[in-house]
């Protein structure tokens, strides 16, 4: 790093800057989060190109040479901090986010409108943003975007060279990624990539995110009678596909909540003696994680602990079922198609396209006679991990303990970031997973919130992330 | 009868007046089928008021005294004409119909709205009335209205005191019919009901239907964690809803097709071999029945034939299920509650009461930890049969063998009709069953439709019985 910016003094300003701009980074967050850009449904198409146009101008209002990409789906965010060439080489990361969100549905369940940002005081956190997208990830984006805007603001540079890429279709499998980084992938080539979608290890602890389950995903329709039916006039001798469906998903599980499927099992490998212990150190508590949504047992494998059913063990989840009359009242149908929406968790070495043909299997050896299945929206991406004692992984440690006065755990999560492993594939890069989300921000769900809390120190650990990536001296990559 | 009704050549006047009035019958049910009257739906309650008004005000154009009875839920229509107290004792009939009809979703599976009623062109069957309610009930209730027109415009009396009820909710359960029937009943007891909500054995065959069904419905919620969870942070150990229901919903059928609560078959009594042998001799067409919505097995239980399954055995169906998420593309979620409506067909002796309750138990006895199931939307009425030598039947009988050269079928029908029951256990009137629909019409299905044959030939049915009626010597009631 040259000179001026490796002192501590010269991060002590950045970190006064963030504190004395506090309210006004809150209202540039807001401002991103009335833009309801769900990118899953059509309906919200305009609002995704909205809040790509509000993260580019962001950028270049900070300095930036930004630009929104287009692709066959929503855009992509494209932005580059470097030096000046003079300059000697330098460290050079990529900052990765979305900000695309979940559909807001159910809205009824909301306590206020979804797409209306606003700060509510709780009795426990102090005030928490409320909104669909303040956690994941709009919050979560924003607080480096800040982080940057601070160091730029104060000293006119940042401590290491800086490309973002902010997509608009995380919350919809990502579609148009691996085609984009097939197209701009060298771009993108970077030291190390950060990447702030993943959470604290409590409210007061960080935590750097070492693995990630992978993904795969499936929508079956199961199809029997030419049309919907009077279920008089037909029930008994008619097929009837929603009986079908609910015999084919009751049957993906085992009595011991082992996913029946041939096969899913045969590559999945415990974790080491090691990791087990690391594990165990965390003092992870399984009943209040399941206290706090109201369970009070484990539902997955007999015999593994809450903690290693979340990281080392691969599931499958029934997301949705669609099928008959499902508005008020009763409709005495039987429907002609019944349609489930699933998705698996994996664990390393699964391959979601090995997943994906031994459902096909499991779901056709289990169809009675008249009754068809068909799959759509289908795709996925394997579980990651990453080597934690890389000189990144180190800096980054440091910044955080020196934020938090606490040592990060480091941890795994059971969700899973497909641009992580495609970060890895195609560009050969590790990516330092680092965000400040809690379990109970309900991202997905109604009343979806962040902690003010995490986003303005999640804001100030970026700050010092970055200076101290800056200053490692040698080889950034492990 | 007075004399003048009774002869031959009257009844040839009102049968020559249906033939001229074809087209301007034609018209006045299109204007009933335009209205929207889906009774399970809110949204379209303004629509079934109008639908009630309708039937009142056609009633009251033939001489009927006519009024729009409200309930709690949708109206009555209620209708009376009786030929002048100095006349000798005449028989009474009660006609029963309903004005409401089904959703018509899903929408996108209609060739034309479905409350723009016209004529289309059946290569089969000539020409066709497509909308929602052709057949079911609004086209099948007009066949009488339009009998008793064309015998008041010609005759200025009908062979038989008349009584009409309408009612807006048959669609839904009819909820409101039980206390209308305590308050109101005496107004409607008559000599038998007339109730014209079947079919047709087939296109040229007219049918007495003696037996129905009884039915028995519910509405499951399963309950687990206190909200949407994300499936990636959540899935394994968190207690997935649809799951747990698709496992119970899986339990309901044993391998071979038999319903699986305890105690579903204790009532049920296998039919005489007597009963046997007429519905043998009708010559059902099990695999043309199937192969007409495109199935190729009976899927009902074992060692029973398709018209057995449907007259002789009860059921139970899975009509619809709504849990998680079903807009376009992916949401990788756990939700919270999980729902499906069951509906039971069900066979004399059976009490749908204890149907429910057993249905209580299964699913109480099925439930993991830490989920809880809630019931909703709950209903019945038993099955129901009548004695075919009674005087009414034998006088349907002839009519409809007079209109259709061919003698009726006696049969059953799997649906439920539950004012029947009601009919009987509240009036002690027993109902001919009588209608004009053919097991394509495509009730409670996109494009239902009802030949114009079975219109116009049901008119001239209902004008046949009526006049048999009227000549009965002695007593109506069996």
């Amino acid at each position: 790093m040259n000179g001026p910016l490796a002192s501590d003094g010269a991060l002590q300003r950045v970190l006064d800057r963030l504190a004395s701009g506090e309210a006004a980074a809150l209202e540039r967050l807001f401002l991103l989060l009335a833009i309801p850009s769900v990118s899953t449904d059509p309906a919200y198409h305009q609002a995704c190109l909205d809040a790509a146009e509000y993260c580019a101008g962001a950028l270049r209002e900070i300095g930036f040479e930004a630009r929104v990409e287009p692709t066959l789906g929503k855009p992509m965010v494209v932005g580059h901090w470097r030096a000046a060439p003079a300059a000697e080489p330098r460290p050079h990361v990529l900052f990765y986010g979305h900000y695309d969100v979940q559909p807001p549905e159910p809205l009824e369940e909301w306590s206020t409108p979804p797409f209306a940002p606003h700060l509510v005081e709780d009795p426990h956190y102090g005030a928490v943003i409320v909104a669909r997208g303040a956690s994941d990830d709009q919050g979560q984006l924003m607080t480096f975007i800040e982080a940057a805007r601070a160091w730029l603001n104060e000293h006119g540079q940042l401590p290491v060279d800086v490309s973002v890429l902010i997509e608009g279709e995380e919350e919809s499998g990502s579609p148009s990624l691996a085609p984009f980084l097939v197209a701009h992938g060298d771009e993108f080539r970077a030291d190390i990539a950060l990447v702030c979608d993943t959470g604290q290890w409590d409210a007061d602890t960080p935590a750097i995110t070492a693995f990630l389950r992978g993904l795969a995903f499936s929508e079956i329709t199961i199809s029997g009678p030419s049309r919907d039916l009077h279920s008089g006039l037909y029930g008994g001798p008619a097929l009837n596909p929603l009986r079908v469906l609910s015999e084919v998903l009751a049957a993906l599980h085992d009595e011991n909540g082992r996913v029946a499927i041939a096969g899913f099992y045969d590559d999945v490998r415990a974790p080491s003696p090691a990791q087990l212990g690391a594990w165990r150190a965390l003092g992870f508590d399984g009943a209040s994680f399941l206290g706090a949504v109201g369970l009070s047992e484990a539902a997955g494998e007999k015999s593994f602990s809450v903690l290693e059913q979340l990281w080392s063990r691969p599931t499958v989840e029934i997301n949705g079922i669609v099928g008959g009359y499902g508005g008020p009242g009763t409709k005495t149908v039987i429907p002609a198609h019944a349609t489930a929406k699933l998705s698996f968790r994996l664990v390393p070495r699964q391959d979601p396209s090995r997943i994906i043909s031994g459902l096909h299997r499991f779901v056709e050896d289990r169809l009675p006679a008249d009754a068809s299945a068909s799959f759509a929206h289908e795709g996925g991406s394997p579980a990651v991990g990453f080597d934690t004692s890389a000189p990144a992984f180190q800096a980054a440690t440091r910044a955080l303990e020196a934020e938090w006065g606490k040592t990060p755990a480091i941890v795994g999560c059971g969700a899973s970031i497909p641009i992580v492993e495609s970060f890895r594939s195609r560009l050969d890069m590790d990516a330092l997973l680092i965000g400040f989300a809690l379990d109970d921000d309900r991202i997905h769900s109604p009343n979806e919130k962040y902690n003010l809390k995490s986003f303005n120190k999640g804001a100030r650990s970026w700050a010092r992330i970055l200076g101290e990536l800056g200053a490692i001296d040698g080889a950034v990559r492990p």
